[in-house]
């Protein structure tokens, strides 16, 4: 990931938790697993097992790999770990069942970190919408101004789409998060993938997935999602924030610009958009990678990896700056007011709502 | 909808459920709805209200709707029903109410033909499964010959993964079609939103979500996943309906060449994937529209009419294609021995694998 | 086409040049220029060559062409043609010679009111540019008040970047506009292609182009470009005209509320924006289907189809919008004046590079 | 970017080229030339010039640069430069100045390597073409037997593709690269564009382009539209040398399985194959992002640094893999026979075309 510019695409602590070491990490979870699943099921000895446990445990450089050789890091990773134990590790396993089993160990880890920011942005969105639940701000549709309602409004309806969208990957997460042990073309045993599903604490599928996407496709829609439901909070606070609106501006002491003393940018509602408008054409090449070729894709497997990783890094990094900028928000009441230009307003039935949004917010 | 292109890109129901017609009655179901709730809670008399639901069943040419002129459709649609039944008509609605409402039930109704095309296809490709739970065929990862496995599981993926998509869209409706009943900026009191909701059975959300896509979004990405699902079907057919591999072939009686008289062309292969090629590009355009402006976005949201109505439509004549072609598979299992080239095949734990999912698809 | 939303999606004259009619008329025209073609080579008589010109001339229903039967349209139109001409008619050709070069006709023929419009998009904002020259606004970064610059500038901005897309378009469609008649696989003697190209004004390429989608993704970019700039004034415009920015209006007559009297939305913009929001999905779907399988891909191809009618009706809709846009514009310079808050502003180079940017488009 | 992917998405020099480190040699390359430049226009002393690209000469460390802080990392950068050289750093420059000229650098820096290894390929194209000008193989349409064709003309097919994709981007790039200098809001005097165009041999345009982004278009266009010319090889050549095919095989070394000895997997097809898939998304991101706010975009600017980042690495990548794959290939002609299943094959115009076609790329 670079340095340069992952400052805005990769805020907070998932980027960490898909960088290489994470993967590698978890593809070395997956053969322990597995060594320890062969051995409770009488296909390793308790030794054999224990070799592949420790040679997994010693970690493994990336450099030795040789992804290109092989159009695959686990061709190199088997050879590795059978160097130092034998033939007993990756026994019966191909690549992909422990890069895919691997991507939903990686995914979890990277949920966690993700899940959270997002809920904790949602709750900075409660917050605003509890505290506005009265504040008169001037509606605005088609970017016209339209009539009366409450900031509280406006922020239960970012903090709902937002529950929304988490409830949603939350879902997507029970549904898809499964070990995938098929062996070289689908049809080992069950019980084996059975075994390492409770070792990783993963759903046990009734088939193996390698030819079937549903599952990556599934989490990639998830993501996509919450990075518009993020985008959605970052779009009205740019316009919001306009010198002309001027009815929220963002806190934090960043935004300087490196040609106009005077300004203060928007930094993390410009960092939410850019992340997030990476998001679509991510979820498309996922959705676009499950028309693959027979029991292995030649081609829509491999670019799965990296959108996969940049999807999760990026909706992470979109809900960690989303998170930031909820929680520090500054809302100009006055302007708001003064922006309505006149009599008392009619804020409709917009308490009742912002009571009803809370309500099902709380009972999430 | 192209009478050209349709043959390939509207197959089956659901084209008709999402023509201007469909739309049309939708939001004239919307709007009579209304006048029905609205005369429950008081606001309209018995006579507004029947006045108002009359000019709905009058219906209204689209010509007259002059959508240019307003960016939207309902405008017009609010005027010809004003000037049969006075100002009851769309009393207190926006346009975005009437739009968003009718979309859900274009959505609902072309859904019912869908996802029972798409059933249909499971249960054939169960069928497949079944019959040849111990037909051995030769599994290819990568597109080289790999290991023998069983057509039966192979049917078995296919059969799986359409039923993975289908719950997750089934879910996706149960989540996503609601009312939108909000008013001009989303504030009028919830109990007409209750009452729409329970004369159309839709969902009563917490909030309108005129500024919240994620229900379209939701909506896109189920399609988008089914859309994937099917094409993974019609990739392996193509690629064994190959003349060197020759393991099955389509049935029915199409697939003629303008100029070469003896081929038998894939020709509902090749529409699935023609139709499935479409639809991650259509994904990723409602995913980007979620980051609207304020109350109701400008642009972002007119282009989810379009898109939304090309989703369906792609994704239910994939269905209807893909139905056909699992129905009618003629499968050559003298080939596929073949082509195993040599002596008798170990199917690993094919057979117990497809037992597995025959029993998850009974379930389901 | 839709008709209930077509007024935004099918503005102009682009739409009725991509409808099925017009399809159906390049197809017919290139059956007619290869019984022309093939008479003048020697292959059919001159009695030949007249009755399938005549059989072309005679038009065809649609309905009568069973798309799905063979997923092409130009296998029963074929046997149309044959029934009248005996098989004198589609000599030698495939249903991708036709298609294809029906699509470059298609092109051309929607590229003429599309370019158009679009140059009249751009002089319209060559006009504001010329008479803004001097008119200084406020220019915005990230959306927050810079500096003063010269509404001039920011009008030849938008000419400047249209002009740019249409040199693309046009260099692409010199570069793309070709026949394809290569025969069922694309070795027929390359004097039919040559003589068929001339009939129809079409560059004769080196190569027939069946498994070479450079021409169609070519041109699917040049329209995405173009879109991308009517979008750009579009957002411009739709922020510029913000009740609390209010430095421009959108002219016409349009822009009602169905619930809201007072409001007057910028009904142009937004469908410039709608319409381009459409169109990024549309041209990566034919990026992606460029990796079509051998001599004819089976799938990726009948996508294309209908992917590329949508892209130019809704860029030439876009491009319609934005003349209109940009031809009867209201500009509220006071209003401008008002916003930069303060003293006599330094407009830098403005004048110098309105000058420049009016110097180029004069010379496109 | 990672390492562990890197061997599949990072092949070649490309990916060295679009590193943080050339990233940041591109930045420091535009200050110095912006302050050479100011020196030559009289705005900067000798001394003050030498100064600051002294400054630059040292380089910067990127964990400096705080991007995260500022949504760029030119803030940062420019403080940097300002503690070593004073204020004649940076001097009226804004930091969209610096990063898209920056990128525009990096954009010409990355296409020496990557057209290098595309032309390459299609040379090694031109060699199959012309050494199989007569080798009879079956031409396959919609993945059916269709007629026979020869290697050659298949061969000279991908040739033409990907030279037809390399002019596009050589045109593209002619068309593109040019120097970005407008200052703030973009009215800086066009005199010093001019001369640091003149140091930068980048074309100097009439306008700054910061809200103009047909430039990134028009480039990730024409990457994505090579990226599918090279996918077309791989898709073939993945078809072709599937085990009941045999026609061809990759050479090298690579290929193993970690689970089947007997396997030789196509590597480097796959790999193209997953480059390339990646690409039609990020194009789309690309175009979508046209559509930025006013002088400088909030978001959509931003997004376009990692997109087009990307982009160039994996399209180098693709073209580094396939040429390989071309140089290496290993072709079946006796299988290719056999696959014809029959009588003396007629070639049609085979042999006049290739050689049509190499004169075509002869002339290149």
């Amino acid at each position: 990931m670079s340095e340069l510019f992952g400052g805005i695409y990769a805020r907070g602590a998932v980027a960490a938790a898909v960088a290489d070491a994470a993967w590698l990490a978890a593809m070395l979870d997956v053969e322990a697993a597995l060594a320890r699943a062969l051995h409770r099921l009488g296909e390793l000895t308790a030794e054999e097992a224990e070799a592949v446990v420790a040679a997994c445990a010693e970690g493994v450089d990336p450099a030795r790999l040789e992804t290109g050789a092989n159009a695959s890091p686990v061709v190199g990773l088997a050879n590795v770990l059978r160097s130092r134990a034998g033939d007993a590790a990756h026994r019966g396993a191909t690549s992909q069942d422990v890069l895919d089993t691997a991507l939903m160990l990686v995914a979890r880890r990277a949920l966690r970190p993700l899940l959270a920011d997002a809920r904790a942005a949602s709750d900075a969105a409660a917050a605003l919408a509890r505290a506005h639940r009265d504040t008169p701000v001037l509606a605005r549709t088609l970017l016209q101004p339209a009539l009366p309602t409450s900031f509280g409004l406006k922020a239960a309806g970012w903090m709902h789409a937002i529950d929304e969208a988490v409830t949603g990957l939350d879902a997507a997460c029970e549904a898809v998060l499964a070990v995938q042990m098929g062996g070289p073309v689908g049809h080992r045993s069950p019980a084996v993938a059975a075994e390492v599903a409770a070792e990783l604490e993963l759903t046990d599928p009734p088939l193996a997935w390698h030819g079937n996407r549903t599952r990556p496709a599934a989490l990639a829609a998830a993501l996509g999602i919450l990075a518009g439901a993020l985008a959605k909070v970052a779009r009205d606070v740019t316009l919001l924030a306009q010198g002309e609106v001027g009815e929220v501006r963002e806190g934090g002491a960043g935004g300087a610009s490196s040609s106009m003393a005077h300004k203060r940018n928007p930094v993390a509602s410009v960092s939410v958009l850019a992340c997030a408008a990476r998001v679509p054409g991510l979820v498309a090449t996922v959705l676009a990678g499950m028309a693959g070729e027979h029991e292995r894709a030649a081609g829509a497997w491999q670019a799965e990896w990296g959108t996969l990783t940049e999807l999760l890094r990026l909706t992470g990094s979109a809900a960690a700056w989303a998170r930031e900028l909820l929680e520090e928000l500054e809302v100009d009441t006055e302007r708001m007011r003064e922006n309505l230009q006149g009599a008392e307003p009619d804020l409709g039935a917009s308490g009742e709502l912002v009571d009803r949004a809370l309500l099902a917010h709380g009972a999430r």
